[in-house]
């Protein structure tokens, strides 16, 4: 069917994603987006203002591992059509935090008030993506299996800074016996887009780790003597970046809380 | 240029790899082949009679990853035209040894004496293609730093068995940095048909390996504490389960005196 640009108030085409964006927009799912609209692609938010918008950008071009951008609006839209059609960056999500001067102001399901022409939304790929893949391929994920959050490291690895933004790198840990290691390696290398492979594996005191049991983000998970830990670059790392450089003005989604995008995780293997 | 059939006597196409074959067949070389003719493929040997010879295969069909045949003969045949068009496989070594009943009985730069209208020969890879491939990516090997043989060990880690050829997995290591490790996981992986991703990472013990300073082929080189001991299937596995299934007649290689085929380690690289 050729592609012919909609009018028309009721959209019958309602794909699993708009489904769950339309929730949110109406105030029906105001909590985690975990497990919604499965082959989906969830992304994180950051939205700042224009002027700081270009170092930002420049930081996650400089650190693709955990900035991915996969998604950008114009200034001062809060629209971006490639992740869906209809998609509003104001109310797709479930929650949002607003802050001012590196503090949270409110807590909100709805920031079309904040809105400003000078802003610009970045969405930014996040695990829930290659983990698909990897539960797929039948590789046991720890943290999934309990229904935990993934434990997340502030290492030691810095990540190259640009303009104000500088930090460090935060990754997410997965415990994996070395055979399932090495195909998650594998797996996750398809995935450069969100993530990608591993940034490390089995020495975290090399990153600064030094107790896998004390994680700075998400729920702790215990690595048995035949298992790896593996380390991949998170999407906290750019809210952790954003959150030091203490901007003005800055609008982020509520932990958890993603946007549901039209995209395919699958569109994002490279082979 | 298209190609034609030539019967001519003296051919000046004489590429890097046949000009080593030619020097082994006249007997100029009659040592190690490796870093003989870069990029081009080298290969182990095993020559069965045709009725283990399908067992064997069979055998290789089912442990692909230590066992990958690049180039199988016709029975009684010693040539392997996909692997070089004027190849014998009964002079092209630069050394040989002849088994009979699971024992030594020569060590021979010829075989040609000993060949039978009943044999089949195979060709099969080894991780010089993918060491190529690693030293390209600027990956440090230590075993080629040092001109030293790979340290390999017998590990835990049975073979599929198949008729009378049965036996534990040898495997080579290689220490490598985390960071490394993934990376070299990423460029073997593209190499299926010669070993492919490692089969084991970090954890030793869990295959059978106490000591990794006492490797059971090859020499010992140390893993250093920010290291990783990365193992790899190898090409000594089938020799291995060859002399242990004492066959009446065999033929293989002599150790690190390798086939040079016409094939480029680079069409190994599947993407």
């Amino acid at each position: 069917m050729a592609a012919v640009a909609s009018v028309e108030p009721i959209d019958h085409d309602l794909s699993p994603s708009r489904a769950v964006r339309l929730a949110c927009r109406s105030g029906a799912i105001s909590g985690s987006t975990a497990g919604m609209a499965p082959g989906y692609v969830q992304g994180n938010l950051a939205v700042l203002p224009s002027d700081l918008a270009n170092e930002f950008l420049r930081f996650c071009q400089a650190n693709p591992r955990p900035c991915p951008v996969i998604g950008m609006s114009e200034v001062g839209s809060p629209y971006i059509p490639a992740l869906g059609r209809d998609l509003d960056i104001r109310t797709d999500f479930p929650g949002y935090r607003v802050w001012k001067d590196g503090e949270v102001v409110e807590d909100t399901a709805d920031v079309s008030g904040w809105w400003r022409d000078d802003l610009v939304a970045f969405v930014i790929g996040c695990s829930l993506s290659f983990e698909e893949a990897l539960l797929q391929e039948g590789l046991p994920l720890k943290h999934v299996q309990r229904g935990t959050k993934v434990p997340m490291f502030r290492t030691n690895v810095a990540c190259v800074p640009a303009g104000r933004f500088a930090g460090p790198m935060v990754m997410s840990m997965r415990p994996l016996k070395p055979a399932h290691a090495i195909r998650a390696i594998q797996v996750t290398s398809r995935f450069p887009a969100v993530h990608g492979a591993p940034l490390h594996i089995g020495l975290p005191r090399m990153i600064g780790v030094a107790d896998l049991m004390k994680p700075d983000y998400g729920d702790p998970v215990e690595v048995l003597p035949d298992e790896l830990p593996v380390f991949w670059g998170c999407g906290v790392t750019p809210q952790s970046v954003i959150t030091e450089a203490r901007p003005a003005f800055a609008i982020t989604h509520a932990p958890g809380c993603m946007l549901v995008t039209d995209r395919r995780n699958t569109e994002f293997s490279v082979i």
